[in-house]
C-alpha cells in the first residue's frame, strides 16, 4: 500500500500537482556542507579502493570511544538497514522467530518474510501510550525465539520506551537467552532521555546509523555493536556482498562525529518546533494522538477510519500520509512524517485536520 | 588462506617492510578526477537523499541504451557483487544447485556457503587453455540446478570463453532451461574481443559494474541486466536491505559512462604494457601459463608447487600473490594481480622467478 501510495504521489506530480510528502521518512533539511566537504577532500586524495569489510579502523575507533566499547565491537554498513537486514539475516536464516512490538517499522516485518523467519508481534495502543505489556512480551517468546526488535524512540509512534518498562523487557530477554536487536536511529536527535541497549551489557546488538541525525539518508551509512563474534560474522557477510562502504562516505561519517553536538542540536530543535506546531493544529481536529518524544513521526488515530482510503484519497488534497497498516494492525491510524518546511507543514496538517472532519 | 596472506602482509608492512601486493585485483590507477567532480557537484546540489532502489532513471536508460534492453530491465546495484549475491540469493535461497566452471572467482563460492546451495563445479584446465567441456557441463546440470554462472573474461585466469563455446553453454542452458549468470565486469577493458551473454537473447542475466573499468572500485556500484520480474525481486531485495546506491555516486557512474571510450582505452593500453611485461619475465622462468586475454590477472602453474606456502614464503622476499586453492582445485597454481606500477610490478615478477626456481 506504501508503494501504491507512492506510485499515486508521483503520478500526480508528473501531471504538474504539488504533493506535501508527509509520507516518507527523509528530511527536507540538506545534509550539512562541512560533511559535503569531508567527503570530497577523501575522495580527491584517493579514498577510492576496496577497504576493510569491517570499516575504517579510524571511524570504528571513534565510535567505539562514543560508545564505550572495542574497536572490534563495531561494524561499518551500508545504512542501518543494511545492519539490522544482516544481523537478521545470520540469527534467523536456519529458522525460527523473531519478536517485535507493533506498530512496527515496515522494513523488519518484509526483511523477516524475505529470510522466511515467523514474526510474532506484541501488540502495544494509543491508550496505553504505547507501553509494552512485559507479560505479553514474555509469552510471545519461546524456545525458537532467536531475538527481539525495539526501535526506541520508535517508528511510527515518535514515542520512547519508559526507562523501567526498558528493564523489564532486557531482564526477559536475558533469563531467556535471547539478544534483543536495539533499532537506536533516532535516539541522538530524541527530546527526552532515551536509555540506550549498550548500557545494560550483555549480548544485545545495537543498530544506528548517520541517517537521521545528521540528515545523511541517502549516504547509506550505518553500524552495528555487538560481541565480537557476531561482529566477525557481519564482517564476512559485508564481504562476499557489499565489500564495504565506499571510505570518503567513511570519512564525511567521521566529519559528522566530529561536528555531532552542534549538528543535533540544530536538527532536535526544528524537530521540536514541527512537533509543536503539528500538537497545535491536530488538537483542534478528533484525532486523537500521544505527544511525539523524538523526530519524526506522529501516529494519530481517527476511530472508523480505513487509513488506506483516506491516505488514497488525501493524495488528491495534495498530500499524502502512510497508511497505519504499514505497521501492523492499526487501521484507524495513519502515520505523518513531518520532514517538510514549517510552511508546508502548516498547510499539510490544516488538510488532513479538514479530511477527518 | 587469502585472509591469512592479507594478514601477514599487513603485519610485515606495519613493521616497516615493503610489500608489492599482487594479490588483490584493486588497480593502483586513480579514479578519474572528472568522476570525483560529478559526484562532488550532485553532493553539492542535494543529492544526498533517499532515492529508487531500482536505481537514478537517468542512469538505467543510459545503461538501456548502451546494453539495446529497456530501462526496465536494469537494477543498480552497490558494487557488481552485490548484483551477484542478490541474484544467487533470490534463485537459490529456496534450496537447489550452482553450476560453476573452474578456477572461480572466490566469492561464488563463499555467496553459496552462505546461502546454503550446493555448488557443482566444472573443471578447465591449463592444458586445454581453459576450455570449458560442454559435455562436462552439460552432465553437471540436474532438475535442482538454479542457475550458471560464467564469468567472461575470467578472474583468475583472464582467459576470455571462446564464441563457439559460449554457443553450446548457452544452447545447453536453454535446452535444460536454467539462466546462465554471467559476470562480465571485465569485459569492457578485455584485450580481445569478447560475445556479450545479451547478444544471445533469453533469460540470462548480466552482472557487471563500474569498478574495473573506470577503477571504482570503493564507490561499490554495478547493476544487473535481467528480465523484469527479476528486476523488480531485485528492486524489492534493494528496499529492505541497501536501500539505493548514494544518488551522487550513480552520478559520477553516469559522468564515467559519457567519458567511457576514451577512458576505457587509457586503461586497457596499461593493462596490455603489463601483460607484456609480465609474460617476457615469466616466460623466463619455470612457470606454465596462458598468455592473458584481459586484465588483470595471471594464473601461472608450477608442477609440484604447494602455492599456499609459496604464498606465504613469497611474503618474507615482499611480495603478496594469491594461492591457487582459493579459486578451486589449483594448488599448483597461483594468481599475480598486475594491479601495482610498471616499475613495481617487473621487481615482484623478477622475485617470483627467482623462487619457483
Amino acid at each position: 500500500m506504501l508503494y501504491e501510495i507512492n506510485e499515486k504521489a508521483l503520478k500526480l506530480e508528473s501531471e504538474g500537482k504539488k504533493i506535501i510528502k508527509l509520507n516518507i521518512g527523509d528530511p527536507d533539511l540538506q545534509t550539512p556542507p562541512e560533511i559535503v566537504e569531508a567527503a570530497y577532500d577523501a575522495m580527491k586524495s584517493g579514498k577510492t579502493k576496496y577497504s576493510s569489510a569491517f570499516g575504517e579502523k579510524s571511524l570504528r575507533e571513534r565510535l567505539a570511544a562514543v560508545h564505550k566499547v572495542y574497536a572490534d565491537n563495531v561494524v561499518i554498513t551500508p545504512g542501518s538497514k543494511w545492519g539490522i537486514f544482516s544481523v537478521m539475516y545470520l540469527l534467523l536464516k536456519d529458522g525460527g522467530n523473531v519478536v517485535i512490538p507493533t506498530p512496527y517499522w515496515t522494513a523488519y516485518e518484509l526483511a523477516a518474510k524475505t529470510i522466511g523467519a515467523e514474526t510474532r508481534f506484541v501488540n502495544t495502543e494509543l491508550d496505553s501510550n504505547w507501553k509494552i505489556d512485559l507479560d505479553k512480551l514474555e509469552s510471545a517468546i519461546d524456545r525458537d525465539t532467536r531475538m527481539i526488535i525495539l526501535n526506541n524512540p520508535k517508528n511510527p509512534t515518535s514515542s520512547v520506551i519508559e526507562e523501567k518498562i526498558l528493564d523489564g523487557i532486557v531482564q526477559i530477554a536475558n533469563d531467556k537467552c535471547v539478544p534483543i536487536l536495539s533499532d537506536e536511529v533516532y535516539a541522538d536527535i530524541s527530546f527526552v532521555k532515551t536509555k540506550r541497549i549498550l548500557e545494560y551489557g550483555g549480548d544485545h546488538i545495537l543498530v544506528t546509523g548517520f541517517s537521521k541525525t545528521f540528515t545523511m539518508t541517502g549516504w547509506r551509512i550505518g553500524y552495528v555493536i555487538a560481541n565480537t563474534e557476531l561482529i566477525e560474522k557481519l564482517a564476512k557477510l559485508n564481504q562476499i556482498t557489499i565489500s564495504n562502504v565506499p571510505v570518503f562516505i567513511q570519512d564525511a561519517a567521521l566529519k559528522a562525529l566530529e561536528l555531532k553536538s552542534e549538528l543535533t542540536e540544530k536538527i532536535r530543535q526544528e524537530y521540536r518546533e514541527r512537533a509543536k506546531l503539528a500538537i497545535g493544529i491536530l488538537s483542534t481536529s478528533k484525532l486523537e494522538f500521544s505527544e511525539p518524544n523524538a523526530p519524526f513521526y506522529m501516529f494519530p488515530r481517527r476511530t472508523g477510519l480505513d487509513s488506506e482510503e483516506f491516505a488514497l484519497n488525501l493524495l488528491d488534497d495534495g498530500v499524502a500520509v502512510a497508511p497505519g497498516t504499514a505497521f501492523g494492525d492499526y487501521r484507524e491510524h495513519f502515520r505523518i512524517s513531518m520532514t517538510v518546511p514549517r510552511d508546508d507543514l502548516h498547510i499539510a496538517l490544516n488538510k488532513i485536520c479538514e479530511a477527518v472532519e
